[in-house]
């Protein structure tokens, strides 16, 4: 099978570097551009040097002429407001686009609007977009041009509650994540707050209510119920580099017990390569997830007071960013779904 | 003023040695005693070597008639147990005492036998136990020859609903409480599981609805109602040294905005000198806990849902452990309530 | 005995917030203006929400009238260049001042400037300054009006060869320090480099000979040795907040074993309040010396080789910076030289 | 090709774990059979829930005999003392080993009893073992039945000194090596020492001079420059969970600058395909190494003082462990020598 190519916008970021770091191992797809808003021209392997071995490629200033000649599939690992002005010449030149921001991801420009505080400028690309969580839309990315790749908080949130929504054994409206993220989460950025003396040894929540990631989750969840869902989302930040877990709780329609529930969520996702819902109550933890594409589930049911708990487990840069971004691709390309992830 | 002599009993877990660190700058006592399962005989400040302008004692093997001997105050700072076979004697030589552990906490010693897996062997020191949270019990405390210092875990959870349910704003069947603690709260042990390469960088949560804390909370949160309270509560390990954020969703009983809870929970602890309620519905991080007495509340309503956020850190082993011990003393000896604690 | 007004200018940094949490429970002196580069004019118990029952007091944006109005004391914890534009106001009111910046540290202007790229500006009160290293100048600094707080690598790295050093037992030019710093060593600032997840389960080494603390290594062990010292110094970045270990080589003069070392050195320290030798050859952690203003010594000698490795502990906050200058302002009052640090 | 099928003894401690994550993925053996010390029987993907995609194999309770009858190839992740109980049947029946253990890299049977202080029992193989160092005999291991993987010290410390060694620039008895470790280093295991708390927000040395990887140090470094070293050697403990960073102090025979001596040290490992000699005096940090097989290379030279300082990065898992030991497989069986390492 010939290699396709592929580039990689955006690559010095965490999720770039991500994307990278799959991409060179990855059987089927050739790495063939990538660039990076570097004060200096280096090559990849230099400003990565555990590459050494795994690749020989310059990480060029960003040229969407030089990126398109050089690429049969982009990945866009950009801030968002930049993903939506850049997409488009790689649409238009008949190229297949995954989206890692979130400019793509909400159907109504006015959410986007209120939470990302700009004006959305490519409504006719947004219309087309297919939100990229293969356990929700997987035939729907088999044939997208433009994936808008889920956040990360959502992608842990929205795996927990799918199949109690789906199978309306939750109230909709009693469903609170408490969510903890690690620190890559919040880019490679110099910023005070984020300096290793001030989240060391220290432990927070943030955005009550506000983060920028509930509208997605309320988006996505009424759908797939068929009913408007509105989340509590308290979101927290972790010390430490990589991973979210999110304790979810919810309400329950009907009275069942933890082993019931279990067997819901496993006959749900029987089939999903990435998604492992553990037995017995047992409950996933963050190292489980770090560095892999899965996203962990246990849960236990709390009888008297007719509620659940389900704990996920995902690595943000992985399953939450980079590796479900090569998932999509994978769809998208045709190869086993699985390649380049196990 | 003649300084009281006082005992620490178990002065080498990470709760004893806060005790020593606490007491050795304390204006109105005198350490005259301590003891240790140590290996070796040796002097506080060799084993804590940066007590050494601070004291000079021996950290003994324990022996009743000798500490007994030595202080007319006492800390136990034992394993359960181990604290009921302990406290009898002191208390019949006339010492004072407060108790860390768990032993005289819990009123009904059933709900104790069930979740400590041992027969509790003190019911007559138990019956005149005072429950030590001075926000509730005060004046018991002023009085009291024993008092059980709360649990870690009871001290942010409690602090952080007991406005909202003395003043009925709270639906009692609504509160759930997500905990993050430091793993200092574990104690000084040996355990693979708490192994630095098993807890970095990774975070996960534990005893899900069946903690050893659980029915602390629920007794000390029904008389306050005066009805009866059960909470749902999961605890989860976070990788840092010391500090507990509680992060604590409740019904609302009644209309209300951020501006008017908080209000309410600034008037009802305003004469407090260690809960410090912040405004404007700013959130508190477990760094501006740690190393002190304080226990930091901030809180936000929820309109649309009904419900409150409330966000309370201490650190576990000063206001959740060793400093609450000795503002216990403080007010059992009639010092002001901050001695030491400043 | 009347108390002392004291202002700390510059409280808001990671040394100036450690000086206040000293100064405020200090029994001698009332600290009566605090300086800082906020964005919001606030009260110093709301910046550092643990100060609530300790003190009420404005940070103010700087002014050096006010200050000295208000100060007969001052700390300047400020940016090198900062310090030497700011000092002489005081000084010339009277006031007696430690600055905890570079600027009054090196004698030579032109080793200054060749490390601090700037010139000089304040040649006059330089020529009068003290290095403020009491267990050097003890003496000069009870007569000094103006105090160079010392660098917390030098603290650390001068008090371990110190000994060896004066008695002879070194040779001169064999002295190399391997030393190992927390992150607030670099200051609050705003830094890509020291972002959380660059720093975390990472260690580097930086600045390989050229560290701007070299010069002050080599002129304070050269006054002590009466010889041209010039050490090699390898600084390296921990991920932890607070300590340095420094790991230091050198080359003995002459046949000694372990003890006869520790022996010399305990001798050496004997009267100093805050510097613990161990005795043999148990040697000090960074956590022995955190939140201490001690500095922990330990020791062994490699007969076979002729050389000896010792090793040092400070907390690079206290003795390294903010206690260290505690303790320069009580020997230049008269007071307890342990009075607010132990 | 045949898949050539490799049993793992010992899967489940860390570099039991490293080597069955790194097999798993191997593109020229089968995972065939794999042995634990767990409580329970179970399977590996349900031991190490990330291995749910990538294999399906039961962790058994150990038995040679199924062991040799699953296995071509075997891999001693074992306890030092049980490998040499251990490898004797499996070399018999015609295996290769890969022993990680240090049973078999000490030549002199007496240095091994003095620093593990058992009786050495296997003689015999001992005496065919060929030290796992591809970078000094990968001519030896390629022909090998029985490799003795090296320490991780040791590969850190050895690769940083070889190419001035054996080209006689460095002045032998000067070779001074300041180590720091990740805990993982210390095996999964339970002790208070390592207790999370105990090694975090800390940082100690230990072992000072008296480790057991020096003899392995000293023997591969006099075998290289063919004259005896001695090393001067302290490891330190880093509170984070993989990586080693050697700082190495050694004096020149002769005059040299920076630029000669890298360009020295790249053209001796011109050809090895995982280590990397840094250009210009930049340094390796140890998150360049992490999850890798690489020893990253850099140095610098001190003209004035006739010395350098070289600093390496390793994985102590992966090039310090598990990495090197498939990469010793994947010479001893003629496959790629970075096969399942990029």
């Amino acid at each position: 099978m010939k290699k396709i190519k592929v580039g990689v916008i955006g690559a010095t970021g965490y999720t770039g570097e991500e994307l990278v770091r799959i991409l060179v191992r990855h059987p089927h797809i050739e790495l063939t551009y990538a660039s990076g808003n570097q004060e200096r021209q280096a090559k990849l392997q230099e400003i990565f040097p555990y590459l050494k071995n795994a690749i020989d490629l310059e990480c060029r200033a960003f040229s969407s002429e030089e990126a398109a000649s050089k690429s049969d599939f982009v990945f866009l690992s950009l801030p968002h407001t930049v993903s939506m002005a850049t997409a488009p010449s790689f649409l238009k030149a008949g190229k297949k686009v995954v989206d890692v921001s979130a400019d793509y991801r909400l159907i109504d420009t006015a959410v986007y609007e209120k939470f990302y505080k700009v004006k959305h400028t490519d409504h006719e690309h947004l219309k087309e977009a297919v939100y990229g969580l293969p356990e929700i839309n997987r035939e729907k990315i088999r044939k997208a041009s433009l994936v808008a790749n889920p956040g990360c908080y959502p992608t842990g949130a929205i795996l927990g509650v799918l199949p109690g929504v789906k199978e309306k054994v939750f109230m909709p409206q009693t469903i609170g994540i408490d969510a903890k993220s690690g620190v890559t989460g919040a880019g490679r950025k110099a910023d005070k707050a984020l300096n290793f003396s001030e989240v060391n040894e220290s432990f927070k929540a943030y955005k009550l209510f506000e983060h920028q990631h509930v509208p997605e989750m309320d988006q996505e969840l009424s759908r797939a119920a068929g009913e408007k869902i509105s989340v509590v989302f308290v979101p927290h930040l972790l010390p430490i580099n990589r991973g979210i877990l999110s304790t979810i709780y919810v309400g329950l329609q009907k009275k069942m017990d933890t082993a019931e529930l279990v067997a819901l969520y496993q006959n749900f996702y029987k089939k999903e390569p990435f998604v492992n819902v553990y037995a017995d109550g047992t409950l996933p933890e963050v190292k489980h997830a770090a560095h892999t594409n899965f996203c962990h589930i246990g849960l236990r049911v709390n009888a008297e007071r007719g509620m659940a708990v389900i704990v996920t487990a995902i690595d943000n840069l992985v399953k939450g960013a980079a590796g479900q971004a090569v998932q999509n691709m994978n769809i998208m390309c045709g190869f086993d779904e699985r390649a380049g992830l196990v």
